[in-house]
Formats: structure tokens, C-alpha cells, sequence
């Protein structure tokens, strides 16, 4: 229906423009651009119109007219995105929807341990409002400076912290949601308990903007760790990251937040490449895992449960070095590091990249059978493998042969994906453990998921938004 | 389109058959019967036909041929809900689908912590599966001995251990369900990341069988503890309740992994009523709680820091006595003190009960209101309040007035749940925090659900089975 729409004419805009006013109805091409392209480049759209609506109410009447008029609608918060779904189409015909001044903290409940944020509340701006009542919220990631809470609950952000705290589908207890025809569903609610009828929630928490535009969310708080203690952990296999982890989570239970694989590559690239940072290990490792305890108790109930498990795995002789950093700034120092690590694959030339998941157990085969599907796409490839393997999400990204040529290697992209991929699906894994699906990986989960599992969603998709306005060509 | 069938012709009943085999469709009333009653006796229904089908295969045969006919079934497998979900209604129309023959545990995963069960397992086994590979299977409840995770997914069932593991929903990674068309949707996936499209897992959890059948399931497992102790409360009041569950958890984290409140009066009907129970403190107090503490690490490390917890709340003056239970069998004894509330209540005479959450804050003004409008509609009735104040759920039941005449009390039971809900809505809370809606809510949560939220459910309905055969009169 929506090609019943050729173009968005002036009136149409000029409609558009008075429910927000003309101060946030933008137009002009150096106001929009950085609206129409996302941060790696990967996907530049067009469009006439970027509304910034300052209320729900304004949402409301900008989607019931889009419904109205057929006018799709690309909802956008902090535009940190990796898979394209914040971004809109070549056609020119979507108008932009920024959630960003959508961005109270309405509540903060520290007995229920929740807060009430709205869309463009900025994900760093609500893990210091949570620090200031002695609450921990846990969503961490890269991007946390400027990714907002709409959009980290559109595409169910993950992160280094899923682990302990869950990803932010687990941290959502309400959403209040925008529909396309401007209804308003409101189901903020702070209840960790509530069985009357279908879970919508966790419908709308995930699907990138495609049923419905979320305008704000009850989420969980912690208590504030008292103690937390990192260690950096050189390791001989794979399998020895995978015995360390099952011994860890079993002592530490709860306690133990993170647990990121790095692989030799991407430590040896960063340490040559990334500036300021410090060896943390003297030895080299085919492995290494930074690993971190968080105690409610105290800090030297933290340091104690690390050292007991990291002894216990010397004597098991799981590992082969580490180090727990010794101060706050080692600790910062040794996080830095992980951080760094994508940025620290840049001046190795193109790289082809993926956010994949398997079952915990099937990581070591994982890792072997992928090298092997890697090299016989283009041999010399380099893999570089990092990620939160306590969650069975590993980026797996792959740098070109040393001394090749960047646009021969880009050449093998889709050929590259579908190797790393046969892998993932024959392990029964994820093609897209934490980034989601948007324009990026669209075509190939149409092509490869279950029929039954797409057509499903596109009973979901047709049920919620039959004009199909709400982001187009996204996820389905 | 169901009323096109006014009754099971036997031509049909016989097409039935052939697909289990005639020793597994019942037709004897005396075979039937058990079938069309649920625990309480608050539903009984009638059918001309039970299947047991023993695969999945004849699963989707049986639906596939109650679309084609346009025959209602009611799936059922342990038959403990409280809702009436699992019951026929009475026009004898519906088919029951007992799922209790698809009973494997297909696998246990022990490095991912993963079970794979099918819907016919008994929880209690699968517990005990779980404990066989030194594993923690969480989910627990009073039925647990005879309940079945087909229905414990489908109701969302929570229990005493979902503080700390949350409900089943939570605990579930990944499901297999035949649609009413037959057609299977496999998910069985043991992921903890995966954000390929939307989120259909959790619209089958808690559903009620009414958008599919659940024949298999991926379900998470934890450590077991090393560590286990159970501590016996006497508070002043649920403020001082409140106080203690928020220092416990901020000490403890996910350590704390029970905090059931319990009032006076339940607390003295079960030492009158309860054979072989023994008064767990030697003084009264208006509330007690039940709580325990876990601990990966060691049990010295679980007593003591039930131990600081407990020193500091004295301290504190939020508590006024407590005991640690000083043996397992004391600990069986304080589990089985709080597992026998409900039976307690009984000698007492009828009773209103209620299934309700509220945010955790709120549960004192909860407690203090609902009284308050208890005694409106039956001065002189008795409030016997207990539950799982961790997760802010109350099961708020209500025994009829010292002496009082059970049928006058039970005719009040309409504007007893109005009174008790109204309650529960003006504080955002929820009708239904763990039971489920089946027969029990459906009209009230279709009277007093946001319409926006009765109308979303009707079209993810309507979208999934759109000839109305899965569980019609059930949920919405």
C-alpha cells in the first residue's frame, strides 16, 4: 500500500511540521543529514522530513497520520545502531521520527528497585541517575555515551553485563508504546509477576521500530556493587576458557558479571595499534579472558572469590597466567583494553564481520570449524575473535590476508558470511546474537530461518501494523 | 465458526482415534472423568473424547484434523492449574489433548546448563534429572510432584524460587509448538542471545494453550548451591518487612533466593489446623518471614551471611527475632510450615482467594487498604495474607467471619474480588501474578484491562489460530 505514495508532498509535510511545530520539523539537507546515515557508513538514506516530537501526544498524532496517509515512518533514537534499522530507505518517501527529546526520567523507585525513562533518555545519563540513588542499571556498552534507551530496547541491546544482569529485554519490566494508528499502549508497569494474557512486552522489545514506536519503559535496578574485582587470564585452548567459565560460574554464581574471550589477533592487534594501552599479561596466550567478580558484601569479599577461583584453576591447571588488577585505574585499564579492541582491527585493512551465537558448550567447535570455513573462502584470511562468551556471543570478525588488496577481500563478503554462518546454523546458533536484523541481515534471515518461525512474523507484523508504515523494509 | 459443529459426530470421533490408536482415545465416562475435573472442583467440564497422543507427530495429526473440522481441543497435561485453563467447557464439543505421554527429557547439557524436556515431564523429575548432574532445576511449587512443564510454560508458573530465577518464562530458552494447523514451529534453541525478528517464545509462554500446543521446551539450569540456609522471622509490621527484603537483597544479591512473608493469622491457623508442625519462634508477631539463603561457594559461607544479614537487622531494630534453622530437618520443617498455609485455611470455612502483585513498594499500602476494603464487604471477615513478598505477589485469601455462614460469605465473593482488585489497580498492580486468567479472570480482565491491551491480545489471537479451536474460552 505504501507504493500508493510516490512522493511526500508539500502539504502532507506541512502537516507533519504543525504537530511538532516548524522548530522541530527539520528539511533542510544539512539539518537531516546526520539523521540519514548510520555509524560505520554502511547505510545512507534519504529523506524530506525529520520530526522531533517533545511529547507522546505528538508521537501519537504523527503516527495516526502517517497511518492515514500511508507515510512510513522511521522511528530513530540515538542513531547508534549497526544493522541499518534506524536508517531510512533510498526512496525519500520515510520520514524520520527522532525519539530524542522524548528524554525524562519520569520515577526512580528504589524500594521496587525500578525507573521509568522515556525513549531519548540517553543510556549513560540513566546508569549515573541510578548510581546517584546507590542503584546499579546494568546495560552497558559500547556506544552507552550516546545510544538512548529506545533504541536499546528496540534491537534488546546486549552488551558486557548480560551475563549477571540479563540483556535489555531481561531489564524491561513496561513499555508504553506508540501504535501505528497513534493509539497509546500503556503497560509501564513495575510488576516482576503479572500473568493476565499474552506477553506483548516482549514483543515490541526487539523488533526495531516495526510494530510500534516504544516512547518509554520501567526498568530494573540493582543494589550497587560493593566490591568488584577484575582479572586479565591467559589461557592454552578454547577449552580451557570453557572449563574456567563453567568453574567460575559455579562458585561465583551471580557474582561473576563478565567473562569476554579475546583471542591472541585481536590482543596482539591492540597492543600495536591502539594508543595509551598496556601489556597486561608479560607472557603471549592463544587465549585470553577478562573476567569480573562483583560482591553486595564487601570489596574483600570480591578479591576472595576471585582468588579462590583463580587459584583453584591454576591448580586444575586450566590456565596459565593472570593478573587481578591491583587498583581501580588497572581495573579501568584492563576494561579499556577489551573496549578497544574493534577499534584496534581498523589499520589492518577490510574487515568482514559477525555477531554470531552458539549454545556454550559448542564454542570450542564453533572456533575450529569456523577457522576452517574461513580459509577456504580466502586463505591467509585473519580471524579475529572476541566477545562475551559467558553468553555464547562471540564477534567473530575477519581481517583480510596481511598485504592483500581491501576491495578484493570485500569482494568474498557475502561468501564469507555464508561459511561463518553454515557454521553457526549447524551448531544450531544465532546469525545475530545481539546487533538484530534492520537492513543488514534481512534478506538472509528471510532466506535461511524456519518458513514457520517468518511467517509467524509476518502474521505478527500484518496484526499490529496492517498499513505497514512502521519501518519498512526492516527485520521481516 | 465453532458453533458449525454442534457435537462430535462418531465418524469424526473414530478419525480421532486412528491417529493415537484406540487404546489412547478415551471415551468411558469413568476413563474421561478424570480429565473434566481440575483440583479445587471449581470447573467441571464435559468431553466425548481424550487423546493421548505418544509423539509430536501425532500431535500435529490431531490438530491439523481439529482445523480441518473446525474442533475445539483443550490441551492439558498435569492438571493442577487453578484457573480452570486446562478444563473443557461444558458443551461436551471439546476434544482434550493430554500431553502427558510426551514425557522424555531429550537431553541435559551440562556445559551450557541447558535441559531439553518434553511437555508431559513432571516437574519433580525433571528437578531430580537436574540434581543428577549436580545441576539446579529452580522452578518449585506445591504441585510440583504431580504438575508438568507443558503447563508450567503455558501458565507461566512461578512458585518459591523466582526471586532469585525468575518464573518459567525466564527459565525458558527455547520451544517446540504444533500451531493449530499442525504445522510445528521448532525453536528449541539454547541460546542466551538471539535477536533474529520477534520474540514468538514467550507469546506461546503463559498463552494457556491457546495459540499452540507446547511439546517440547529448552529450559535453563543453574549451579547447584553448596550452601543452603533457611531462617524463621518475627517483624513488627510489613513496613519492617519491606526494609528487611530490601538490606537482605543488597547484601545478598541473587543469594537471596526465597523472602515469603507470612501474616499472623495464616501463621496461627497452621499451628492449630497443621498435623506435626512445630511453632517455629517462640513469640507472636504480627508478620513473619520465611527466607533463605544460597550460596555457590560453601555452606559455612551461606551461614554466615544469613547470619550478618540477620545481626544487622537486629541491629537495626527492623526485626524482632529470628531463627536459623540448625539442621536440614528444621529447614524441611520451615519450608513444610509454609507449604501447608493454604490446607490451614480450610477448618476455617470458606474463603475468597486472590492471586495479586503489586510493585514491591507498595505492599504495605497494599496490605493497609485491602483491609480496609475487606471489612466493607464483610465486616468481621478474616484476612489471611501470605506469598512471595520478594516478587511483590500476595496470595491475598479471605476466611468467612468467625462462626459465619460459608454460603452467605461465598455469595459475597464477586464484590469481594472487586473490592480486593480495585485495591490492586489503584496501585498498578496485577489481578493474576502467577495463576494464569482460564475461566477463573476472563471476564474481569476483559472488563478491566486497558482496552487497547484486550484489543492488541485479540489480534495476536486471531493471527495465530484463526479458526478458534485452540482452548476457545480461555484467556481472552
Amino acid at each position: 500500500m505504501n507504493d500508493a505514495v510516490s512522493h511526500l508532498d508539500p502539504a502532507l509535510v506541512q502537516r507533519f511540521a504543525d504537530i511538532v511545530g516548524d522548530r522541530y520539523a527539520l528539511h533542510a539537507p544539512d539539518d537531516i543529514a546526520p539523521y540519514l546515515i548510520e555509524p560505520r557508513g554502511l547505510w545512507h538514506g534519504r529523506s524530506q522530513l525529520v520530526l522531533r516530537p517533545g511529547s507522546v501526544e505528538e508521537v501519537s498524532r504523527i503516527l495516526r497520520l502517517a497511518t492515514e496517509t500511508r507515510t512510513p515512518v522511521v522511528p530513530q533514537s540515538g542513531n547508534t545502531g549497526l544493522v541499518g534499522a534506524q536508517v531510512p530507505d533510498a526512496s525519500g518517501r520515510q520520514v524520520v521520527l527522532s525519539l530524542s527529546r522524548l528524554n525524562r526520567i519520569r520515577e526512580i523507585d528504589v524500594q521496587s528497585n525500578t525507573v521509568t525513562a522515556e525513549a531519548g533518555v540517553i543510556l549513560q545519563t540513566l546508569q549515573q541517575a541510578a548510581d546517584g540513588v546507590d542503584r546499579l542499571f546494568p546495560l552497558s556498552l559500547g556506544a552507552q555515551g550516546s545510544c538512548q534507551i529506545g533504541g536499546n530496547l528496540s534491537s534488546n541491546a546486549g552488551g558486557t553485563n548480560v551475563l549477571a544482569y540479563g540483556n535489555a529485554r531481561e531489564l524491561c519490566l513496561g513499555v508504553e508504546v506508540v501504535l501505528p494508528t497513534g493509539e497509546v499502549f500503556d503497560d509501564l508497569r513495575k510488576l516482576k509477576k503479572d500473568n493476565t494474557g499474552y506477553d506483548l512486552k516482549n514483543l515490541f522489545v526487539g523488533a526495531e521500530g516495526t510494530l510500534g514506536v516504544i516512547t518509554a519503559a520501567v526498568l530494573k535496578l540493582f543494589p550497587k556493587p560493593k566490591g568488584r574485582e577484575v582479572a586479565f587470564v591467559g589461557l592454552p585452548s578454547a577449552e580451557a576458557a570453557l572449563a574456567l567459565f563453567g568453574a567460575a560460574g559455579a562458585r561465583a554464581g551471580s557474582a561473576l558479571t563478565a567473562f569476554e574471550l579475546i583471542g591472541k589477533r585481536p590482543y596482539d592487534f591492540t597492543l600495536a595499534h591502539a594508543s595509551g594501552v598496556v601489556r597486561p599479561l608479560e607472557g603471549d596466550w592463544p587465549w585470553y579472558v577478562l573476567t569480573e567478580i562483583s560482591s553486595g558484601r564487601s570489596a574483600e569479599d570480591a578479591r576472595a572469590l576471585i582468588e579462590d577461583i583463580l587459584s583453584a584453576a591454576f591448580d586444575a591447571e586450566i590456565i596459565g597466567d593472570a593478573v587481578i588488577a591491583s587498583s581501580l585505574a588497572q581495573s579501568s585499564a584492563f576494561w579499556n583494553f577489551r573496549e578497544l579492541l574493534p577499534e584496534a582491527q581498523k589499520p589492518e585493512g577490510a574487515s568482514i564481520k559477525h555477531d554470531i551465537s552458539v549454545p556454550i558448550s559448542s564454542i570450542p567447535a564453533f572456533i575450529e570449524r569456523a577457522e576452517k570455513a574461513v580459509a577456504s573462502v580466502s586463505p591467509g584470511a585473519r580471524v579475529v575473535c572476541f566477545g562475551h562468551m559467558g553468553d555464547g556471543n562471540l564477534h567473530y570478525n575477519i581481517s583480510r590476508p596481511e598485504g592483500g588488496d581491501d576491495h578484493a577481500f570485500l569482494d568474498l563478503y557475502h561468501a564469507m558470511n555464508k561459511a561463518v554462518h553454515d557454521v553457526v546454523r549447524a551448531l544450531d546458533g544465532s546469525i545475530s546474537a545481539e546487533h538484530g536484523i534492520g537492513q543488514l541481515k534481512r534478506d538472509e534471515l528471510i532466506a535461511t530461518a524456519p518458513p514457520m518461525a517468518i511467517d509467524l512474523m509476518r502474521r505478527v507484523k500484518r496484526a499490529f501494523d496492517p498499513a505497514g508504515i512502521m519501518n519498512p523494509g526492516k527485520v521481516i
